[in-house]
């Protein structure tokens, strides 16, 4: 449906037009914005007009280009990320009083780990993660547990595809990968050391829903040498309490 | 661009497709999607399959529908609202260890206080405030702080429009509330009792950005009866700290 002479929906505009907003880069004008998405100046200034009216983006008084409140309100008010996160942010919160480094939620999404929350003790060192970001499956700690829960032809196609190391102790062979897969299955957790970045730990376990399938992980980012049993035991403790806060609804 | 035969955009039609999810209706069928949506059944599942293809809704086994974590992504990765929230977390959990019932960030957006972010301890009062929700500026603690802050102009219209009764002692008559907006002003907080319902009370203060404008209003939902003071005292002092923490960015 409405379909521009090169072939894209406005739907697909639109989209391409959101990806060039990111953590980094929250203000444009709509200049940047049609050169970032690939689309004619004059494509990009219509969308983005558009897109003004409706508040789903905002200008500022020198007509450079925000994200709108009304796109956050309309993407979050019915949407089962806001419900999972209000479902674990209790327990997320106790488990930051007790490891005080950082707390991550994250679900699968397009071969991903997205992190939909994270609690982060001011004092804690660095973490890579962001809420609405991503990592990938095969590195960090949240996406072994959301690929060793995952259908068996998505777990082909992640190990068949490119494993590229993020930090010094990333396993990229796919039969090691399996293993560590196995291995999470049957231990219920996972601590990657260095996977991620070399100073850091991740320990993750995975969320079930009032069904048993797993819907997310949680997990905790440690240095790199710190000792993992208290965050397991704590993560281990938060899943529980998370699906039985999902089965209460 | 791109106009239907009724003159919408695809930009409308989104937005009216996305505006029938709310946080008591997650799921629908494309046909329920049209029918709220005031769109003829053969567009609403054109505009449902093109969503769903780009991910920014989802199709559940049953061919049921629901909002897609991409949406919440692109609306959320580059955001003010997700910046501003990230700024005032710690605060609101400091709040909540010492009043341990709900503490609310709010913006205004389109002459309403909308919701950012809301927490509750689990054995606190009722609180029709919800995330991604919104109330009237005359009627809530949080949108009377927004509504002493704002333009004239915005002032004006609000006063001017109609002012529903929300709880048994919502003002509803603009020169009361003008004097109500001079107070907040005056005094730099609110205490709102029985505005937003009977059993009760709202305090509010402002929230300023490194320039000191005002930029959201931070609220405690206390019972009717309960004493202000401590409220007052925890919110006037994280404003402080997220306005610190904003322009330490």
């Amino acid at each position: 449906m409405a379909n521009s002479p090169s072939g894209d929906s406005m739907t697909q505009r639109l989209v391409r037009v959101l990806e060039t907003f990111t953590a980094e880069r929250t203000v444009q004008t709509a200049s940047e914005i049609g050169r970032r998405a690939g689309l004619p100046s004059s494509t990009a200034h219509r969308v983005v007009d558009e897109l003004v009216r409706e508040g789903l983006l905002e200008r500022d008084d020198e007509h450079r280009v925000r994200l709108g409140l009304r796109l956050w309100e309309l993407a979050l008010r019915g949407s089962r990320a806001l419900r999972l996160r209000q479902a674990a942010l209790p327990s997320m919160e106790r488990i930051q009083a007790r490891v005080r480094e950082h707390t991550q939620l994250a679900v699968l999404e397009q071969d991903s780990a997205l992190f939909l929350e994270r609690l982060s003790h001011p004092e804690a060192g660095a973490n890579i993660t962001a809420i609405a970001g991503r990592l990938p499956l095969h590195a960090s700690s949240s996406g072994l547990v959301l690929l060793a829960y995952a259908d068996p032809e998505l777990q082909d196609r992640v190990l068949m595809g490119p494993l590229p190391a993020l930090g010094p102790e990333t396993a990229t062979d796919a039969s090691t990968l399996r293993r560590t897969l196995a291995e999470v299955r049957r231990q219920g957790f996972v601590v990657a050391r260095g996977t991620v970045a070399a100073v850091s730990t991740g320990v993750a376990v995975p969320v079930r829903d009032e069904n048993g399938a797993v819907i997310a992980a949680l997990s905790v980012a440690l240095p790199r040498d710190a000792a993992p049993e208290v965050a397991i035991t704590e993560l281990l403790r938060a899943a529980r309490e998370i699906r039985a806060a999902l089965s209460a609804r």
